[in-house]
């Protein structure tokens, strides 16, 4: 089974990534540039059948060790 | 106007960071984890509001800043 997983920092969080891209845009030239944000995707392949249970799995694999769930959040689609 | 880049590795190229996260998934028990692939997505926002233009500037921020074409392909997405 595939499954997606995106990460996001929650809403007034600020990364400062994000922030560095933007100034460096900006110096580059690119002055339209009015913010930016940042997001990861981790696709898994899963041996697994079971959608339930390997959101269940997935969801414990976020807490434990994909994101960070103080700063961020995260969401789960699965895809076959 | 919204813009997403997504940007991936290109394929052979291998992603030490998934790697990692695999092993230490597997590490933590969750032995139905058989691959990891990574992408990153960055949201921009532009003060711009003609389409061709605007592609035309977004795929020089990746070849300047965003992306590293040597190893990794980076894809478009106009969103208004």
């Amino acid at each position: 089974m595939r499954v997606i997983v995106t990460i996001r920092f929650k809403e007034g969080v600020l990364d400062p990534e994000a922030v560095a891209i933007g100034r460096a845009l900006r110096e580059l030239g690119f002055d339209e540039v009015r913010a930016v944000r940042r997001e990861k995707r981790i696709e898994l392949e899963l041996d697994s059948s079971d959608r339930a249970h390997a959101l269940a799995r997935v969801q414990a694999m976020c807490e434990q060790l994909l994101a960070n769930p103080v700063i961020e959040r995260y969401q789960i689609e699965l895809l076959d």
